[in-house]
């Protein structure tokens, strides 16, 4: 299987209102929620693939279980979340009707004990046994050590597990250092990892700091890889419109899936583009357009670049 | 014991953002949460007070175990409130920490079934056997008629409970015309309901339309009550300066203690202004400063008023 971790799960709610002012009282006329954090976007996406998935990571209070009673009715995601005393975080999208802008509130996550932590280490090398790759996504909950991803590189690489990193700030800079297969920074993270707002640069840098194949996502333009084997770029064949809610996560889902499937680069890169592509597309945030993203799968232009590494 | 309905509970929700910008993402530096919906704010401020009270109403989903856990813990207060399959609704505030201006979002609330409705009236006429008082409080969910408030004021008074109603529009407006021992509508329920923005006006206006006694508040300016015995106004003995959240709740309690324990109507608008001052003045919103509360009761000038009705 392949696991995701997820240490500052979320339930995220969606809130429509007509327009949001601020200092104003707002009737919501439509309230969404599921589950949340990187790892469950990418966990989800990969069982939708029709790979087995187990996700782990933190969950506590009634927020926790209402993100555990929405897991346990997702075909395919086997839930190793690890019970904590304080509550799961919310994080509230507030939509205005009128134009499609969204406003968004991110709760801060319950504080973990030194306890807790060490609880979720055993469950992670133990998870680790029976997988064939993990992926270490977004934030870290207050408490738990800026070294964290560092850390649980070095687990996974002890095990042979292949493992990718997509997280920003700090805990990117101390988890290229552990050396991780692959990092899937966006500009922003990665101009603030690396100082040079220049992706191609940036991406060299990312990769000389000890991330073995550096996925910079650039948005609208598709990604940018590079590592020891070549430099590639892979762009999706038209612009597309939509809500880039999860874009991001569909990507390093597709990533996950090329890399268990032994695929070479240029197809993995192929298939996460697509992927994310298809998932700006899709009605609801963080859904994929199943459709569009076979469609969208032959079509997407890789080219391969001269590595000036 | 004192009752309180509170058809439409709420998990309350405070967020601190630094400035609330539309269409930005923010850091919630501070969350807190607690039980909300009107009757149960009454329920602990009467509490509070020394008074038994149970709370009754419905509630559901994760927000409502969320609620009846911290209900639980509150000293007092008895749940009686009827579980139902759809989910307590949240209200979220976001406070500006740089100014203190407050954002309002609300939910609508679970969609209340027929055969619900019909288990919260029957577990309502049992609790009534027991009540001296009986408060319904705040708007009405989804699925629950509008003339809600109209039948259960019939209910209370077929079984000689005197009944206070707190709510707006429509409900109000029905529940009026049921003849309520008291109703008490702020200026714009009043003047909704009458079509007069003159508070003197509209408070004669109500009691025509069925309302035993109608007490306004009128803000910083405090109550106007008018019934057959007379007509007074009371206010505090000076403008107070705070978060007014829960300030008509902690009048209602007021109103409510003052019935169960007969005192004449002077002395229950005094405690009403006062106790409601005290919530103005208490650092979180919906509690009540005890000290100041004790301070203002002396101090509260009720003046008679020749009644033109």
């Amino acid at each position: 299987m392949i696991l995701t971790v997820t240490l500052n799960t979320a339930l995220d709610i969606t809130y429509h209102v007509r327009t949001l002012r601020p200092h104003g009282s707002h009737r919501v006329s439509e309230v969404t929620e599921r589950p949340g954090g990187k790892g469950l976007n990418v966990g989800r996406v990969l069982a939708a693939l029709g790979h087995e998935v187990t996700v782990t990571g933190f969950t506590g209070g009634a927020t926790g279980r209402a993100v555990r009673d929405q897991l346990a009715g997702t075909a395919g995601v086997v839930d190793a979340l690890v019970p904590v005393q304080g509550s799961t975080r919310r994080t509230i999208a507030v939509v205005d009707t009128t134009t499609g802008d969204t406003t968004q509130l991110n709760e801060p996550g319950p504080a973990i004990t030194p306890a807790e932590w060490s609880a979720f280490q055993e469950t992670y090398e133990r998870l680790l046994r029976s997988a064939s790759a993990v992926a270490l996504c977004g934030s870290l909950p207050p408490g738990v050590p800026v070294g964290a991803y560092a850390q649980l590189i070095r687990t996974a690489r002890a095990s042979a597990v292949p493992v990718l990193l997509d997280t920003s700030g700090e805990p990117l800079r101390r988890g290229v250092a552990a050396r991780p297969d692959i990092v899937k920074p966006n500009a922003e993270e990665l101009a603030e990892l690396t100082g040079s707002h220049d992706p191609s640069q940036a991406t060299r840098s990312a990769r000389r700091r000890g991330a073995h194949t550096v996925v910079a996502s650039l948005g609208a333009e598709g990604l940018l890889a590079e590592n020891a084997a070549g430099r590639w770029r892979a762009a999706p064949p038209r612009r597309v419109h939509g809500n880039p809610t999860g874009a991001g996560d569909s990507a390093v889902a597709g990533l996950l899936s090329g890399l268990v499937e032994d695929l070479p680069w240029p197809e993995r890169l192929a298939r996460a583009v697509a992927l994310s592509a298809a998932t700006v597309l899709a009605p609801a945030a963080g859904e994929f357009d199943h459709a569009a993203y076979e469609a969208l799968a032959g079509q997407v232009a890789v080219t391969s670049e001269a590595s000036a590494a």
